[in-house]
């Protein structure tokens, strides 16, 4: 896809100039790396979707955790102005949770922030697609978990894990079949299943039954981390790298 | 191993009578949940170690995180005050990070806060024994991930996931060999390397570069999931059931 014909699409879609772009640069950040479910695919599955496209998310309140509410916003745009706000913020902690679906390849936030010099911990519930290793009706999400870690000397690590074996973007991008929406790991199966179960629990305590994101994000006390692990690893390809 | 024999084996090491029952529950808990490498035989693994039983760690400030610092106390004592900490308090959410360890297995100390109501998210590194699924030298901890969700209507839901196959502590309790330390997954083991990477650099990023954990726990807003997701799975096996 062009990134004229993209764009124009969206902007059909009815958003503005300011969210076409900002939702242009995540598929094509996902196309770019390879996440083709995140990537153009969505404009399609966008066009088959009931939203509004002028909705825009509010932080409601805030006593430790901040909660924001989408009002309707897409998740995509929800995120934008949550690490849009914590990076022209102070630095300090912050944990924020929202409804917000859907929300793309969790990745790319925790990257943007990273980039900023933050640390953060990103994860997301979605739609029941997970069903227990020993089987029965599918329980929880594919719940990805982030994590960004800023170097100041070079490229940030980031992680970016979903639970399952495929995605349902990978469905969409027609790169996975359905029966492959199964937590990872084989025999160790269950490992990734009790993350999935443990993250939509954790998401779920503060966004309630909906589908919802928890962020923590700050400036980090000590940021060698990832310069220090690039030097050990030699060479070897870690998290986030292309 | 006999709970008196136990008890006088780390009474000798120097610790006061309320750490003995403090290690010793752990380490029994440990046990009797067939996990063995947390168990007992940690206490002949004490004996070999060097520590200062009568340090106490202290909390040194906050903004945002609260920053514990062990001061040479083991990494148990240091988790059972400050759970102890956050079960006294006002039940708002609370981000802690502390140097500490040998911390033990770590769904014990979420199941503490969750059997008192706490949502709680927690991680803790350990000495480098993972290695790259392609090679070379060990780069980082076998980092567990728990979570811990209350039920105020049953039995909590505990997730406590190594990224490893095997642990440190098997070994220690002849259950594994070494070359079983390695990312869990199989063909996905990059997932589970992944994770390690990502939970070290974040729990670095707050307690530098030392054995550390950080803890996340509050009250819920919503604590349906635990009860629901039991309900919904129809007696499967959920993670944390004996």
């Amino acid at each position: 896809m062009k990134p004229e014909g993209a764009r124009a699409r969206l902007a059909a879609l009815g958003f503005g100039a300011r969210d076409v772009e900002l939702l242009f640069e995540h598929f094509d950040d996902a196309e770019r790396r390879g996440k083709l479910g995140h990537g153009h695919a969505r404009i399609g599955w966008l066009e088959t979707q009931a939203f509004d496209p002028q909705a825009r998310p509010a932080q409601t309140s805030s006593d430790g955790v901040e909660r924001w509410e989408s009002r309707g916003a897409l998740g995509y745009l929800v995120l934008a102005e949550i690490c849009e706000d914590v990076v022209a913020g102070a630095g300090s902690v912050r944990l924020i949770s929202a409804d917000a679906f859907p929300t793309g390849h969790l990745g790319y936030w925790v990257r943007r922030l990273a980039e900023s010099g933050f640390v953060a911990l990103l994860t997301a519930t979605s739609p029941p697609r997970l069903a227990h290793p020993d089987g029965g009706e599918p329980l929880v999400g594919t719940n990805p978990l982030a994590i960004g870690l800023p170097n100041p000397a070079g490229e940030p690590i980031v992680v970016d894990v979903s639970m399952a074996k495929a995605n349902y973007g990978d469905i969409l991008a027609g790169r996975a079949r359905p029966e492959e929406i199964v937590a990872f790991g084989g025999e160790h199966a269950h490992k990734a299943f009790a993350l999935a179960v443990g993250l939509q629990g954790l998401v779920e305590s503060f966004a309630g039954e909906r589908h919802g994101i928890l962020l923590l994000a700050g400036k980090p006390e000590s940021d060698h981390f990832a310069a220090t692990l690039r030097e050990r690893s030699a060479g070897l390809r870690l998290p986030g790298d292309s």
